[in-house]
């Protein structure tokens, strides 16, 4: 029986060369998962993510849906994917979706979590899946810069893919910087987050974002250059690009 | 000046051999800080560890102690012993100490936990840092179990040093045994928490006591052996020693 199945997964980015598959290497997270579903099932599996997402990003909610012929349920495919998959790698949950639904064509909208660490000590645990940058950030410049992204706008600016032809118009719905401090042992580890929702994103977006409010969290640029880099349409403008490994695709809605 | 400096670190064991320095390697935690002290200080520094942790255990709240010759206060150790040790190695705190304070001799009480990973999806975040091991744990009779370790005993049957001639009597004073469920973005990776407490522990004590404690709890051996297996002083009667990963010294106490 064809069935359309959509699943939930995390990853560890960190030793990948992102989502998208290249060529014939298994190195990717679909190159991983496309060898050992068609082993698995013994079929020509494609598996179509909500998303690419960039080497060494790391995810917590990727939505990808794959067409299988297969008798097995939801929990048998979790089970049995789960049982061939890297270590790094975890599918979550697995449901039976209309055979219309389509992982990248039909996802509303997108949170990614940027995670800075600035306290005085290197965090120890975790340390793979944050950016320890311990400069003095005025959250308050961060936050004023943020709004002027809110909104639909030509996101050129932060994009870190000079050939592209395609709209570049995006609509970010939310971004907050919150800190926290996360104790372990009798080591207080404080960090910013950073949250961005949106209905789509540029390559590199997100990056670009984070790399641009740390130079305006730094005093480096006034919060009010923002709009001025925005409006530019110019990559140029912007900051530079924050380091991979900090960042973690959060959700994806419907 | 002579100062006697206690620090706390936290590690990550993986890719180490150990606490203990083994001739020249540099592959032990002891090892990495004596090489980088004594780089630093321009002097031969040792390093006194509260205790050894075996090859790829992990450390929360270490304490060691040192004697050198320097100017600097303790917030200036910190910030260069973290500018030169590995991403895998923190000090959290350093304090000046009596000349006589001793990180091993002067240890009172140490706590190690151990996590072990028992949901139906394998954990990504933190993987590096639990057992998994999805059994169905009766947590109820691995309690019952650990209740005849505590006190003072000869824990000879918990010892993987065979060829030791020194005594094998040491205190329990606590074994709980939590049961938590982290939640990470729509995923659950419940979790058992072992946590022990003790004046002092043998070459993989903590690590064999789990591995009993999860024989029984997935019904294998009846609790009430527990006491058998600490009488018998024999490690052939205990179970088997669980993995180096899953277990983190947490704290020391003087």
């Amino acid at each position: 029986m064809n069935k359309n199945i959509c699943i939930t997964l995390q990853y560890d980015g960190g030793r990948y060369d992102g989502w998208q598959k290249q060529g014939n290497t298994e190195e990717t997270i679909q190159g991983r998962l496309e060898a050992m579903l068609s082993k698995l099932f013994e079929q020509d599996v494609e598996v179509q993510g909500s998303g690419r997402t960039d080497a060494g990003v790391h995810a917590v909610g990727q939505v990808a849906n794959f067409h299988v012929n297969t008798v097995y349920g939801p929990g048998k495919i979790v089970e049995q994917m789960n049982r061939y998959l890297p270590k790094d790698i975890v599918v979550t949950d697995a449901r039976i979706v209309d055979a219309r639904f389509h992982a990248r064509l039909n996802a509303k909208r997108k949170t990614y979590r940027y995670r800075i660490g600035t306290g005085f000590a290197r965090p120890v645990f975790g340390r793979q899946y944050l950016w320890y940058y311990p400069a003095e950030l005025s959250v308050e410049a961060m936050r004023q810069a943020a709004a002027f992204l809110l909104g639909e706008h030509d996101f050129t600016s932060f994009c870190g893919n000079r050939h592209r032809k395609k709209s570049n118009v995006r609509t970010i719905e939310s971004i907050t910087i919150e800190e926290t401090v996360p104790v372990v042992g009798d080591g207080e580890f404080p960090e910013l987050v950073i949250s961005v929702t949106g209905n789509g994103f540029l390559q590199n977006m997100v990056r670009i974002i984070v790399g641009t409010l740390v130079e305006i969290g730094e005093g480096k640029r006034p919060p009010e250059q923002m709009g001025a880099i925005l409006a530019a349409r110019d990559r140029e403008q912007a900051g530079a690009t924050a380091p991979a490994h900090g960042l973690t695709l959060w959700s994806v809605e419907y």
